[in-house]
């Protein structure tokens, strides 16, 4: 099948592209995760769209290149912010060379990316500049966010603000002004950017090298951008599922981290004994201890938070389906359909009652696809 | 005079693209290093570039502004890397907001560079994200360099490498092999990278925007290139002078972080007691102590490699003016030779004796330009 011999050649066009003649070290930290495997979910994305053009243009193997690198440039700033220990079963960049390095090996992978879609032309160049921009700043939003939500930690001595109100920020605590409005319009609309952009990106970038016409290029985008809302609520729900439903995720990042999803958002919301002891456990700050940890997943698996959670993945996996009927029927729009679905029984997954209590970091692969 | 209310322009453009509105959280930390102030000397070179074809091309601004956003953004970088407290007189974005904020800001600050350049065409684009490939490639290789290199600290726990030979590298200490050549090469083609490129970047981009003849755009960017080279060894030398001397800037901060400057390098390879003292003072590691760093700076200071980089600032600085005789006169290439007759002067600065040791880091700006 033509995906599967044009994600080989994407797999050779990265290869060749970080590979520096005489400077094995930049080679070697420019390699690092693309070797260690990935899903490719992105290029996938970027192929399956080019096939409602002429999938045979050469610019549709760099279109679909660049989206990667892109993603394992953030990917490589995350480690560094995270610092994670591993990623992808493989130390982490930052692990083996430090901080220094991953910062700027990411930079590095960010321009080698540009390089690659230059030749796509103006139209091409600037819908990756603003699709990265939009990804960045939704990265920003969300750590911004830690400290104004209603969800936060203490870490950030961040009081809950009101409407409109001026709060401390930040590790170190800059002051600035936040209009804090709805916490679940604001979530929303930093996955949005965060994770949907790229994946918009690679529908659009590959449907526009492969000179598919405006109207199903725009379709492929509306696609990806709510395909990428589901895939984000699902990692999201994930998190609170057990380490072995995620492929060796470790569960509960996202509470250590303070990062308010959706499920919480809703959960916190509720009224009763649940919601209220909730309420109590998460304004004690970061959720780092075991116990506390366990107490938290378990009020939010038994809460309907979760349960609407995974009722949003259905409608935006629906809202992306929905986007496919603009496309003549394929394989290629089945293939993208069936994503959909993939998503859906993912989220799912098994019953909340049965699922243990959420592992704490460890050596386990992020399947980051 | 035209470049100046160009610059103002240029100014402009870089606030309103950097104005997120109803977020004034981010957009105060992409605008607060431009806030602060700079030289704006990448600007600069791009608008009196562009004078050599039709500078009134509406791309020409943007050529501009587009140089300047991905310069700050290294910055927003390197005060991560270096942990650096203070940048142009006022809190880095990472004192202020923490690592995780100044990285992602650093990262949204590349994407604006490339939404601003993406409209100038593919062979821009291409331009641009080539010499920021350089450009980072240019600082992992110093930062690589740093534990390979002759003058190298303990904390890299790097035994002085032969040439081909394999070492242990970076912080945690990955292994790889380095083919180790000479390092006043390696350490030509890091400033080359990491600092003449982005000149380079300017010259041509503002050239390009303005349609000058392709003759003329070569000529401009091979000047920016020696310009560039010229103003890393002047910042090189000028490490080693009084703070007075750098406006501000603290001294010494190259021996603190162990990078071998070409002083450094040239010094070490002298004969008789002095070398062979400094020799021993460096492969003791790094140079943190008042006293060892004043004794490091004496034996600079009176070695002939002080002298001799001095010299290849000059050297590169003619190299440059050379280049502009390939332009018409106008008084915009006048300007351009007034900046490397400033380099050349900078350099000299006051007699070697006359100066005091290096200070340690203290609030003090840093004049990046």
């Amino acid at each position: 099948m033509w995906t599967r011999r044009a994600l080989a050649e994407v797999e050779d066009l990265l290869a060749s592209s970080l590979r520096s003649p005489g400077d094995p070290f930049l080679t070697s930290v420019a390699t690092h995760l693309l070797g260690a495997g990935g899903k490719r979910l992105r290029p996938r994305i970027a192929l399956l769209a080019a096939t409602f053009g002429d999938p045979g243009r050469p610019g549709v193997i760099r279109a679909a290149a660049a989206v990667e690198l892109a993603h394992v440039a953030s990917l490589y700033h995350d480690d560094v912010m995270d610092e994670a220990a591993t990623r992808r079963g493989v130390p982490s960049v930052n692990a083996r060379w430090g901080n220094r390095v991953a910062i700027l090996a990411g930079d590095y992978l960010v321009a080698k990316s540009a390089e690659l879609a230059a030749p796509l032309g103006p139209a091409a160049a600037e819908e990756q500049a603003r699709m990265l921009t939009r990804l960045v700043a939704g990265q920003i939003r969300e750590a911004a966010g830690v400290a104004t939500g209603r969800h936060q930690h203490a870490r950030t001595r961040a009081a809950v603000p009101g409407p409109g109100s001026t709060v401390r920020c930040g590790d170190r605590g800059g002051r600035r002004d936040v209009r804090n409005g709805d916490p679940e319009r604001y979530y929303m609309r930093v996955i949005a950017d965060k994770t949907a952009a790229l994946f918009a990106l690679a529908a659009r970038l590959g449907a526009h090298a492969a000179g598919a016409r405006p109207e199903l290029r725009d379709a492929l985008g509306e696609f990806a951008e709510a395909y990428g809302i589901a895939f984000q609520l699902c990692d999201d729900v994930l998190d609170l599922a057990e380490p072995s439903a995620r492929a060796g995720k470790p569960a509960g990042a996202d509470l250590r981290q303070g990062v308010p999803t959706l499920p919480m958002l809703r959960a916190l919301r509720g009224r009763g004994r649940g919601p209220a002891r909730l309420r109590r456990l998460v304004a004690r700050g970061p959720i780092t201890d075991a116990n506390r940890l366990a107490a938290v997943t378990r009020l939010l698996r038994d809460s309907p938070g979760l349960a609407q959670a995974r009722a949003e993945v259905e409608r935006y996996a629906d809202r992306a389906r929905r986007a496919l009927g603009a496309l003549p029927d394929s394989p290629a729009r089945a293939a993208l359909d069936g994503m959909c679905g993939e998503l859906v029984s993912r989220a799912s997954g098994p019953p909340a009652s049965e699922a243990g209590p959420p592992g704490h970091p460890s050596g386990l692969t992020k399947p980051d696809s």
